[in-house]
């Protein structure tokens, strides 16, 4: 049984912040839910419970009530019992983790209180399946404040921070979602948002595409009334366009993930930061000195380079499209071939979105000591799958930290098996977050008031130009500097 | 009439790259022909002299020739009088300059040698207008050896190098063009190009749109047999779209103005140069501790903030679009309103695009000292008309710098005349000039090359693919780097 | 009485690497020894499993064994029981935490390797008392690989590694140290490694100058024997001068704490790198666009200026010695007076040296969410006890973060309740703690070794040349990296 | 005759604000007047007109006045004719080029106008030899506002300013300088500024140590009067040190030229900007992409390295010192040995202080293209005699470019024939300029007012604490960036 082989697991640290720790094997599980669905969820849950890194303290872990949210009955103090979580008694601590993340994200308050007067949401009954943490509480209250109706239900079985659940269940926003979900569970939560009596859904808001799957497969007659899909993800995009291709996206989407302020800040702004977050808390490494290469020069390479020269590292760089190369060039990095440089780098990190980038021939002549992670968009940028073999050794040293030992005792540090190091090692600030946030936001406000006609079925970008409105995704940040002095 | 046709078009062409002031004088004289043109005329000649920045020692000005070339009877060693030049005796002084020139200009070079024995420029006979400096020297004789015949003329009256125009001129390639032409000289230059016994153009590179007006006013019958044009700057791109729009382009065109390589090169990478290079020959001022404003936060701006703070200046930023103002303070710069820190600055520098970013008003409030001067895309971006008033005086220090005197005695040193002071004060790298020229040659083999059909009667971007000769233009710096160790 | 001899000396020892948190209340326990003494041991020890921010999983702490050590019975594989350590089963865990230490100690490594065959501490024996660390053990080995004999005790109640004791215990070293010794266990264990039957010590590495006052008090008669004593820590250093200026001082004394190499390490290379760390582990921070004030530009001043601008973060400073506030400005940074400021700041960094930097007047001004920490050398730069005071609520959000929260809701976040961040909330890299134990090793190797007359009996500063060894502790990592291209 | 080959050369530009153009060969001029004066003086002079990168307008050179000042009677508007300078009307220009630099000098200015009132130097009798540029008569005019009288002369036959000269003398300053003195002309100069009627120095202010150098020689009883000397240059400041060792000095003097300002400023501050400006002007180079070894990690070499490294040029170290490489190393910099990099180098520079760190053999194995300069303290770095062989080509391309050109064709680029780079082809900037004079001041200061036996007959550092008008020095500039905001 899943849950029992989840808490077998030694526990040593909470996983409370964590957004997006496997949201790989969540995509995989997505794709193919009717076969491998099974098998690779066992796996995400035998090593979710090492994927965190936390800062918070772990009120939720500490619990020992083995009982299924499912299994319980809860009220909230209002008397209603239209939710499911771990426990709504966490509501207090949940609020505060809310607030703690309302002071990072001036934009989405800021589009609060203008908007607060004019509810562009008013009428609005959004169903959404996101990750549940404190930073998209407060995009749910925030649509709520704009006068929209919300149902909410977790994208990922483990992302779920139980304590903000509760603090949203609390306010009486149907959340049915909890840390620890089963499969079963999972599909069962997401029924329970769009099912129900004498509310139907005109706004969907999803993260990787499985309520928007779901609602297709199950409920296709909410679409009549849905005016558009807001997505984020890359998967969950990807879908939309199979769809549109296919003629058969019966409603307007909006493709939040390819959107400038997301793309900026996904990848170069928030590298810059996680690639240091994550190498220190995982090796304690000094950057000084260090050599490091660096393989592909796009933006998340570029965030890289910046942080990791900026603290002293020696930096090159490979990359085999010649404009990035250039520019590679331009800014003051070796271009270099991975094969001449491999036996003296310190550090090895791939941000190209390609396979086998490094291979297990590279691997074989590293140095003793070498770590290597990735920061890409996949996790087959390192060739994890040929270290499985007889003649090495893995130790585990430390939670995402393998020692890979050949035969003559030289040790490769592998991190994060080569998923994503900073969604495994690092976490996501909550300003980025609400970028993001907000972009969703205002994705949805721009869908449910746009003037018939103006989208079709089809996937939209968000216009550059959206009355003043728009201006609030970045605009608030940029008056929060410039006002100051 | 020659100048009649010169007047009737907007001639405000893109002189991005040359070296050699006076060129906003040309355009002054472009905009008032019949009044003021003589005497802005005199009064630019009389300066240029003495407004350029060039390292390179001038033979050409110490010459007391005063005969028109025109008015020369000329041949080269090979016994040629198909040229027109100041003084075909500088060949050998010329040459040395295009030589030096070629040492920075890798990529081109390597065109050259790769595509020598193919010759995809055989049967092309190319007709050229550009600003003829060592750099396009090379450019010229990078075609001749991939099999083109050439002729070629200036498409600015100033920007000629006499002793390059001299040094092609030995070669062998009929070359029409000296420094200080006159604007009949000008068109007679052009013609003398394009109207010639036995031999008629199949491709056009233009810069600045001229040379093509003349071919569409005087001899529109060449366009039977032209297969493309190729054009640089914003002005001609510009024109060609309207000919393109009114039906009335009636071959292929090739926008090179807009490449990615071009763009990041004249706007991010060679400003983050310029901007000290034209501060200190200037001024001579030390950049460590300054406080500076830099208004516009677009690549020209990114530029100039990245030098200016990696040496230690104090910079803030004024910009109003959201997403570079979010930019900015990603990148670490305060974002200001202008009128609140104006008072303190020690230097301003504009970077919009706008007009009117710097207004009396502001210049009346800066302290005393005050360095101000434009980056941006057009001279009115301070608004140098106001400080033409009477009760201030303008006292010229030094070439290119003046102080404007307020009664009280405060001074503001206006750089440039508030015209561009890369083009003014700095020298533009050989190094980007190679990459726009070897842009230049690309899109012309493209279009000499291209199969019936491919381009049609339209303006086009350089495609992103050209099969191994397309990486040509970057691939050859990135080996040059990438090879090396 | 052991505690008596405690209280009688001022042990505000530096501790200044260890990871460990709670070294400030071992200093208030040292403070305030007869009456709050017991009460504030119990609760840093209450509180010590969960301050830790070391990224190695902690076995030790998991143990549920609560008997003292000192009433073990435990013998090594070799049949030793000259040693006392918490459980001498976890060598084996602790000998994988040394080899990954050893990984980045390339310096000492490099000089166990060349000095191995001359063995230039055959005839030593070192009593020493440090932190008991994996590093350590790397320093310990290698004294021993160069012919030392030793008895290793631990300068501090809470910072061993039980499982490295073990690991050394094993190896044959005897060890007297564990996590969470008492006072009385502390001067006991002082008191085994050197009241030894049949061994004395002739050389003393101490790190705060409790072993040697132990000695100087208990068996001054070993002085006789003992060639010289190595101290790193500041308090210790200041000792060694007071007995020096007392004429006391019988033996010569080696100050390796204000070596060239500890302190550009300690100070300003490492401060850059855990600056960025210690934030971002406690509060999550996104450091691009936000404002931070840096008070003093010292080394450290200038580590975390560094690092936090080439983050983005837009820095100021404040600087009350004229030549360090013009290095401030001539690095691009503004330099400020506190209170001119403290309104628009995200984030109050100190790092003087001073009292009171931050005053509660300011504390007071500060904007909500505020983010207020200490880099500098005490704990009282920020006035921490102006805020408990009744009309502030503190609370808790997470380990090393309080919330001060005022009347008005406003809340500031206090990190490690004003004491050292790098020490509370940061590692301090191997690479760095490399640097000062191979200082040791040569201070042990020369004071040993030189001949007599070399050293009298007075505090010396390490020889800027010792021959070819005194290069090992730069150049081997100096050729570390020279040597691969 | 020197005056005739000096004016034989054509003059292109003006050599207007160069401050120390020829001050090495005046050093080798000085230190062997008698024997090798005239060679290398005649040398100096065939160089100097193309030693100039003088952004100012030459009013001085137009004069076809041949005369010699010393055949000249002038007199200033106030009836005095106690001075000699070229041409006295050219005071009004010279005043204004000293008003621009006084906007820039802000440190002395503002010195000026604290003391003014105390009049600190009133009935000090200074005799000073500097070079005379607008930056001095800031300088001067300081030291006559706090009470001094001043007798002026240069240290340099080229370095002076005529228009500058021209403007002190008409104050009422006696000054005894022009442009293109000769040999007897300079010791005729000092002469006149030392032996006048009835005034008699008791403060001497050298840079060079040739004034005191005159007057130990011809008037040693002066030295009874005076209260000290200060010396600002190297070669002076190491005469003053032997004439102490040897017994001989008999006054106080005090070293400016090791002060910690002069020395960050002189070296850290001032190359960053210089090698810049000064390879810019020089070559035109772009500095990004570019594969540039330095040689040396002093604070010289750690300028340059800042600078090229943020424009993006790709750097690498040598440096044998360990100390420095690891410092390289930590600030993100290959440590390499020259010869394994020698080939692929763009650009090669020297800042070690030490001979032939460019060898014959290295300049064999450069590229073409290759560029080498020195920044470092002698003009010895480069091997540059290796390269007077006759089968390399020299040939001058520019003014203080040559091509050196080997058998096969290959060309190396020698800057400024391998002497200070910062010297010959880029300007000081005022600011770094308005640091030293405010030390020579305030050192002054001290010097005259200091209670008899404070200063003996030695060589002394300015101290550290002088009350509060030593932190003139820099405060002033503090609080110029501090009280800004």
């Amino acid at each position: 049984m899943p849950s029992a082989a989840f808490t077998a697991v030694p526990t040593l640290k909470s996983v409370k912040k964590i957004q997006f720790a496997n949201t790989e094997d969540k995509q995989e599980f997505s794709k193919f839910p009717t076969k491998a669905g099974r098998r690779s969820l066992s796996r995400s849950i035998s090593q979710s419970s090492t994927d965190s890194y936390s800062s918070a303290a772990s009120y939720t872990d500490s619990s020992d009530d083995e009982t299924s949210p499912r299994d319980k009955a809860q009220v909230n103090t209002h008397g209603s019992s239209d939710f499911c979580v771990k426990n709504i008694k966490q509501a207090e601590f949940g609020r505060r983790e809310i607030e703690i993340a309302e002071q990072d994200m001036s934009a989405l308050i800021s589009l609060r209180k203008r908007a607060q007067g004019e509810k562009p949401l008013a009428g609005a009954k959004i169903v959404g399946c996101t990750h549940i943490t404190a930073q998209t509480a407060v995009l749910i209250e925030t649509l709520v404040a704009l006068g929209a109706q919300c149902r909410w239900t977790a994208c990922n079985i483990y992302s779920t921070q139980n304590e903000v659940a509760a603090a949203l269940a609390e306010t009486g926003v149907p959340v049915f979602a909890w840390k620890g979900e089963s499969e079963d569970d999972f599909w069962w939560c997401i029924d329970r948002c769009v099912n129900t009596e004498g509310w139907q859904a005109n706004m969907i808001l999803d993260d990787g595409g499985d309520l928007t799957h779901w609602v297709y497969k199950k409920y296709p007659s909410v679409f009549k009334k849905v005016r558009g899909i807001v997505e984020e993800s890359v998967t969950g995009v990807h879908r939309l366009y199979q769809l549109s291709k296919a003629g058969k996206l019966c409603v307007p989407a909006m493709n939040v993930n390819d959107s400038v302020t997301k793309q900026k800040f996904d990848n170069l702004y928030c590298c810059r930061e996680s690639i240091l977050d994550g190498l220190k808390r995982t090796t304690d490494i000094m950057f000084g000195g260090k050599q490091v290469v660096v393989c592909g020069y796009g933006e998340v390479g570029k965030g890289c380079c910046t942080a990791l020269k900026a603290l002293g590292a020696i930096v090159c760089i490979t990359e085999i499209d010649p404009i990035c190369a250039l520019q590679a060039c331009m800014d003051g990095f070796r271009v270099v071939k991975l094969s001449e440089v491999i036996r003296q780098m310190d550090v090895v990190i791939t941000c190209t979105g390609n396979k086998n980038v490094v291979t297990r021939e590279q691997l074989d002549r590293m140095k003793n000591g070498c770590i290597v992670c990735n920061m890409g968009h996949s996790n087959t940028e390192i060739d994890v799958a040929s270290l499985r073999s007889p003649e090495l050794t893995w130790e585990r040293v430390r939670s995402q930290v393998d020692h890979i030992i050949w035969p003559d005792g030289k040790r490769v540090v592998l991190l994060a098996e080569g998923r994503l190091l900073n969604l495994s090692c690092s976490t996501v600030p909550t300003f980025v977050l609400s970028i993001t946030a907000t972009t969703q936001a205002l994705a949805l406000i721009e869908l449910f008031n746009a003037p018939e006609g103006r989208y079709k079925q089809d996937v939209y970008l968000l216009p550059k130009k959206m009355g003043k409105k728009k201006q609030t995704v970045t605009s608030s940040h940029h008056y929060k500097y410039s006002d100051k002095i």
